[in-house]
């Protein structure tokens, strides 16, 4: 309905920005003159249409949000903040472009940044791609996944899985409707602990990231820091290889949301297999020399580096086993890796109402 | 066959590109200490398979090359030079990933600027988005499409309607082979002037951004320009509005390659409908003061602006008739505009050998 053309969406895009806004030229000039580091910081990410959200139950303004938060979190992992934005939406006819185009631009507003110019096409599917340029928080070193050592802790931002679990809860009938203040769970889906199901839709939809830790992470004298996008152990074999380093993970450290565990049981799917590999978590990995206690910032230890390469976890019973890398890679599967039971949920432990 | 994984595809590019690549972390920190002006330039443009090119005639590598083109011609409008690049890759499964990073790191390598980040992903439908910094090419009033005032002349960068018949030629048939030096005609296809009809192959599949006319133009005191991407008169529709002024153009004046119109001519195509709305010309639309005489940089002289709102054509008999915007909106259509012919080249007067 929204399809009459670039120009006019453009202009109602303008007019929604008002005033000040830059959109319209080939390209956009931005003034980098006040940046007292003198760098700038870029990153750029995608939401797929069945890849990353599911358009036929997650209204336009849902994925625009998401959209701008997963960049956002790329420049927390380099303790920078977000400044500029620009947007390349393939929509398919039909969809709501105002909303998405609204949406990115107000998202990008409450982080401090600017919608500066963007491209708009027609594809058979939704690839919305947002460029998200920053400045880093402070100068300094900066944040790279390539600082860690043998002997340095691991943190974690947050807690894992979770994500996963809404993911679930939106391939089993969840979503966000356009006007709706929350997302919704599965209709028809009967479930203990409702609020945690609630809490997982919106923890997966809506990531926040981490950009004040981020911040706080780059005035450490040495610091590695990834956000975790892909899965724990994938993520981590990433920081560690960068970094030249083995880890053991903690997996009794392991940060989990309340009731994640008994939600997961209800729902049939593998609360540690989540946690280690479900990926979209989106919040930083972090390692630094163990003089650092990081537990103010809210941080939680999870485990170790070492000089021996490899991943390792060790167990409930103090056992070290070889964790496998075991993430969501974008171009291997199509999913986030469907744990026990993920596509099963309708059919699993869970109850379906009559209705 | 190159799906194996975004991290093997990523250490692929990055041993490709050695070892100064910045390829790696969430993030890439761009160094802006050395910009003398203090400002950047940044623009984004996709490649759509389907819309703006067919996977099934083009490799990669020159899907590749086309989309750092259509973007630097961007930057090329602003009066500013490619530094750095950001790809997000979406493409369905057994792409050729590989090639078209490599292509794309090395198109601009050519340009001056470095691949410095990006992202890959799984989608049904080849949807690649290029980001380009720039930096301004020299200090002064930066080139916009709002600088026209009545009384300018109107001058263009190159021919119009080429680019229009190259990808008439490829909906036909025609292609671009990975390996072969150039593209190659629709199979088939018995026609005079097979060298214009190369040239037009080329030069759609091919553009070349006109990167030092640009920063010749932001020599100038007062200057319009934007490069036409959707067609003669819906770009100069789009500067004419942004900058207030109504313009004429002289039909007469409009430049084309050697014989263009015999070969439109033969292909049952309507050469001057396509030169003002066939799009893809990429080539510079500029207007300034009539004190300039630029057509020692190679512009060609085509009309005027003036005070009086509206789009105008004079034709070869000297009468002047309102001009319609009929250029190619990407959101209103999945194809360049089908002027007379356009898909019927081998139904046409073209004559097919039996073969």
């Amino acid at each position: 309905v929204n399809h009459d053309g670039e120009e006019a969406t453009l202009a109602r895009l303008a007019a929604h920005l008002g005033p000040g806004a830059k959109i319209g030229d080939d390209a956009a000039w931005l003034d980098t003159a006040g940046l007292a580091s003198g760098q700038l910081v870029a990153t750029v990410d995608s939401q797929i249409d069945g890849v990353h959200v599911r358009c036929d139950r997650v209204a336009p303004q849902h994925v625009a949000r998401r959209l701008v938060a997963v960049n956002a979190s790329d420049l927390a992992a380099s303790g920078a903040l977000p400044r500029l934005g620009l947007l390349a939406l393939a929509a398919p006819p039909g969809y709501d472009v105002d909303s998405f185009l609204a949406a990115t631009a107000e998202s990008l507003a409450q982080l401090g940044a600017e919608l500066v110019g963007g491209d708009l096409a027609r594809a058979d599917q939704l690839v919305a791609t947002l460029t998200l340029l920053g400045v880093p928080a402070r100068r300094g070193p900066l944040l790279a996944r390539s600082a860690a050592r043998p002997g340095d802790r691991l943190w974690l931002g947050g807690t894992v899985g979770e994500s996963a679990v809404g993911c679930a809860l939106v391939a089993a009938g969840g979503g966000w409707r356009a006007t709706d203040p929350a997302p919704h769970l599965p209709p028809g889906l009967v479930l203990e602990h409702r609020d945690a199901a609630q809490r997982a839709l919106h923890r997966h939809l809506a990531p926040t990231p981490q950009l004040a830790l981020g911040q706080h992470l780059a005035g450490l004298p040495r610091c590695a820091a990834l956000d975790l996008s892909d899965g724990l152990a994938k993520d981590l074999t990433r920081l560690a290889t960068a970094s030249g380093v083995g880890a053991t993970v903690d997996l009794a450290a392991l940060p989990f949301s309340a009731d994640y565990e008994v939600l997961c049981q209800h729902l049939d799917l593998d609360p540690l297999g989540l946690g280690l590999g479900g990926g979209e978590d989106y919040v930083l990995l972090v390692a630094t020399a163990p003089a650092h206690n990081l537990t103010e910032l809210g941080l939680v230890p999870i485990g170790w580096c070492e000089s021996e390469p490899g991943l390792r976890a060790r167990t409930a019973d103090r056992a070290v086993r070889p964790l496998e890398s075991s993430g969501w890679d974008h171009l291997g599967r199509l999913c986030p890796p469907a744990p026990k039971g993920r596509q099963e949920i309708a059919q699993g432990e869970a109850k379906r109402s009559p209705g």
